[in-house]
């Protein structure tokens, strides 16, 4: 048995809370958050607590909390005997050097207010300064999810990279359509089973071949019409920019 | 029972003629393309046929071949009492109007060689010139989807810069996401669950409230931070262009 204090309130607070409570092998000593109104989440299934001076005693330790916090936060658990872990993909375990022993487990996944995901296919992205901790980390991550790997803050950090390109970015992109759909009278729902199935594709081909779209072929008479289309100055902006460069990596590599 | 000719060997032509395959109530008379080769996809299961000037009757036929062929193709069916029909989401119906019935049979999906995908989630929307050919269409369309619709070459246009937006240019941010791992030695499979979650908040939310990530918090320090991290000239532009366009929208909003 694994126990466990969740310190947070936010997304992938209550996310952990809910996939922590449901398996076997983790019991969860507490949750802790600031302000007693957000720990509503967890108060009829686990102890909660607002004092941070009075934090009982576990095993792990999981900071979910913003990037911005988690200095200050740590300053309060640096006598604390157990293991102190953050999950955020773009700060370093540095951070919580302060604390006596100290960690990674980052959840490489995008988590919603009041939308509880399943953990299982989420990587979990570990780390620690030695190698029972490391062990007891791993432990901690295949309660929840098939995929729990080491990975360095160096290498961390580019994942977290990645995925700002491929979620925040890749939404962006959503909301452009949503616009155009609004500004036009179209149900934006309309796209969605496109935009299912371009996600889908990666099942079986690598993004590079997947592309498709008048800006691979270097279809100029589409693109043209296009920008007919497009109102907005940084809709068009956007459409150039991004035309192009498919255009270059397509076109430099046919 | 509707007999169709499908005309065409790519992508789309392979997609329809596999679905109208399955499907009771579509008989395809035929599949016509230049290249016999390219044929090959149908051979066992239909009549194929390259030569343009032996048309078989039927009650559609569907131009499934690219935006600038169509005018072309077009012509060598000026002599047809069939319903004729093109599949692109970016060309007027005008293009056909040597033809002596037109219409438009769109689906709003990718589609990628040899992947077979499933119609019945695809809208597919429909154009005719008049109510009886609308009908015909719509009943086709019913065959293989749940959601036909009728749209207008005008919006139909619209619709097909917004799936630009959410595909190739959602396709090319993975490409990047896919660049940065492969230049860092990190497995771009890592990122496909949370490419799929990006997709599937959808079912619950806009676009603009599933919005997260460092620009739309503006955390500054992870935007510099990230920017250091990569190396990329196209990649550091389309970080920043992207940051300070979610950083506005959301920005103006708060």
């Amino acid at each position: 048995m694994i126990s466990v204090v969740i310190v947070g309130t936010g997304n992938v607070a209550q996310n952990l809370f809910q996939a922590f409570d449901k398996v076997v092998g983790v019991e969860i000593k507490q949750v802790l958050g600031r302000n007693e109104n957000h720990l509503t989440f967890a108060k009829d299934k686990a102890s909660i607590n607002t004092d941070f001076t009075q934090l009982p005693s576990a095993d792990i330790y999981i900071l979910a909390i913003s990037d911005d916090s988690i200095g200050l936060v740590a300053e309060k658990f640096k006598d604390i005997d157990g293991l102190i872990v953050h999950t955020s993909g773009a700060t370093s375990l540095e951070i919580l050097s302060k604390c006596k022993r100290t960690g990674i487990f980052y959840p490489l996944q995008t988590f919603t207010k009041g939308k509880i995901i399943s953990f299982e296919s989420i990587p979990i992205c570990i780390e620690a300064n030695n190698k029972k901790d490391l062990e007891l980390l791993q432990n901690l991550g295949k309660t929840l999810s098939d995929t729990v790997i080491k990975v360095n803050s160096e290498k961390r950090k580019i994942l977290h990279v990645a995925a700002v390109f491929v979620n925040n970015f890749t939404n962006y992109m959503y909301t452009i359509g949503a616009e155009i759909c609004k500004e036009n009278n179209i149900d934006f729902k309309l796209l969605q089973p496109l935009i299912e199935e371009t996600a889908a594709k990666l099942d079986d081909l690598t993004p590079y071949e997947s592309q498709t779209g008048p800006a691979k072929r270097g279809d100029q008479k589409t693109l043209h019409k296009h920008l007919q289309l497009i109102k907005k100055t940084h809709q068009r902006e956007l459409y150039t920019l991004l035309s192009n460069a498919i255009k270059e990596k397509h076109g430099k590599e046919l």
